[in-house]
């Protein structure tokens, strides 16, 4: 290492030799011992010298090393950044800490991955550099099926990804967000509404979600002649929601989906500033639905119904990763990650 | 590799030795092509062929290896769990992608690690396993001297902890909290108010970062020989706010700081429907400040005022790291990573 001759150089990380010649054991048994496969091979007092050798010389395994030589690692990469799970809501958060707990009891160490990347190929190299043993492809760049060949070629198992679809060797975690959007219109067109306004937000991080959430409006409305439905663009600020307040008279509309609850909050609070009635029910008053089921979005009047996932319990997806590392031949399929239902409370 | 008899056996990588082959050159030219490091050793043509070599064999170096070879990958671990990442806000996880993004234009790799870990030495063993050239620790389990010198003893060039302080060998990324609660207390007491309840949740995420709060409302308060500070404890949950609500005329407060906005909101909501006024002005007014900013925190009425943080540019942090592992002998510092200020609103 070129920096021993610094001031205060990073030492050498100790190495299992190490550990065997403080030991007086051979590299094998310490392989065996500090791999859990010493049973029928290493008596009982050579294992604890080897394990009081290796804490001593603050032996840690090498986990890339490792899965080197078992061609395989340990790691099961996530991809989404930051801002995306904090977009997604306490649901996503709650979900992933589960997840990243669940697979630790299993061995596996789950990290979130969250750079950019200029395309897919881009993307899958990044990754494959880590050599994971299984990617799931949350709110990352989209990948395609050149993407997913190279990293199973760099000996990633199994490639998941969130989303309606999944390209050619990848595995689908299905949250169907149309399913929302549909879920959201068959309550209002349920209670008799029929010109559905959908919020499509400005903001570049929910965009593909909102069009799906729009398509799944469309779907129901389809099943409605006289029902229409129209998008309405809005920043996540108080003064574009102002704007779209002050043109709603125009609009002509009696429901509106607001996306997500906090825009929808934002669109409820200023239709309430602009003079407008919010409520389930009766014609002079303005359905509201929104979707993540908030905490917050219940301290608004009147309070706000939601549309919310039922999300897979995350030992159970956790559980699909390690059989699918087991059975790498297992080809593609759906995998449902939850489903969408609405909590009817007063605003719509 | 084992699974190469299964019907699908995932393929081996391919290796530089492959690339080097498939493109009639040695191994040690393939190597300074795609470590970049041709210039004045390969001719032009010859590192096209390499190139294109290594693009049709989808070779990917495998960056463990490399970390394997020079002694130190380019792997940035940032410990916390994605339920911490959520609940500490938008403007947090705003600066964590940031950093994500700054790193990567860097040469580095920030990945979230957020398994739990049952100690210090637990923690560290874990991260380590993974060579990273530095650790952040964000919200991660606790580390302690003997933890931090594992993991520079593991390769690991530079630790940073998030909190007021950080173990022997650490640097400090220094977010006080204390000074969030600190000027909460200022305000409100710049404001007359002197008797000031401070939220303190019941869940067991904030309570580290709550505390802390709590002792800088009281540092604040010590400067008024008349002024009282009393923790409330509150459960994120309109039942727990309610509960606190009905017990709050024998409380004998004209203030609270609510630890962040959610908590303040909750607690604010709950007292409105218990026909309390909250309001910045008079004496029969209750003032209400949280933390945060939140953007949804605005949409309740009164406005609710808001201590909010103002963190130093996520590039600027990527750039300490960087500098940090370009001179490991630098001796741990403290590293600010940003500063509370009010905004005051109508609340308090």
């Amino acid at each position: 290492m070129t920096d021993r001759a610094g001031p205060r150089a990073t030492p050498t990380p100790p190495t299992s030799a190490a550990v065997a010649r403080h030991a007086g054991v051979s590299r094998a048994t310490v392989s065996y011992v500090l791999n859990g496969q010493a049973a029928g091979r290493v008596g009982e007092r050579t294992q604890a010298r080897v394990r009081a050798a290796a804490e001593e010389l603050g032996y840690v395994p090498h986990a890339a090393a490792r899965s080197l030589r078992a061609g395989r690692g340990r790691l099961v990469l996530l991809a989404a950044p930051a801002d995306a799970v904090e977009a997604f809501g306490p649901l996503f958060t709650g979900f992933l800490a589960g997840f990243q707990t669940a697979l630790h009891r299993l061995g596996y160490t789950g990290v979130l991955h969250g750079a950019p990347a200029s395309s897919p190929m881009a993307a899958a190299r990044a990754w494959a550099e880590l050599r994971p043993a299984a990617v799931l492809n949350l709110y990352g760049p989209p990948l395609d099926a050149p993407a997913v060949e190279l990293l199973h070629r760099a000996g990633t198992a199994a490639v998941l990804v969130l989303g309606p679809s999944a390209p050619p060797g990848a595995h689908t975690l299905l949250l169907d967000q149309r399913e929302a959007g549909r879920r959201a219109g068959e309550h209002l067109l349920a209670r008799g509404r029929r010109r559905i306004g959908v919020v499509r937000p400005a903001e570049p991080g929910p965009a593909d979600c909102a069009e799906l959430r729009l398509a799944g409006v469309r779907a129901a409305a389809a099943a409605h002649p006289d029902a229409r439905v129209r998008p309405l663009d809005l920043a996540r600020t108080e003064e574009s929601a102002a704007g779209l307040a002050a043109a709603w008279p125009e609009l002509g509309l009696d429901a509106v989906f607001g996306y997500n609850d906090e825009y929808a909050m934002l669109l409820m609070r200023a239709l309430q500033d602009a003079g407008h009635t919010i409520g389930a029910d009766g014609p002079d008053r303005l359905a509201v639905v929104g979707a993540d089921d908030l905490l917050l979005a219940r301290l608004l009047r009147p309070r706000l119904t939601s549309v919310h996932a039922e999300i897979t319990p995350p030992e159970q997806i956790a559980g699909l990763v390690a059989d699918l590392l087991l059975d790498p031949a297992a080809p593609p399929a759906i995998h449902r990650l939850g489903s969408f239902h609405v909590t009817p409370r007063a605003s719509g």
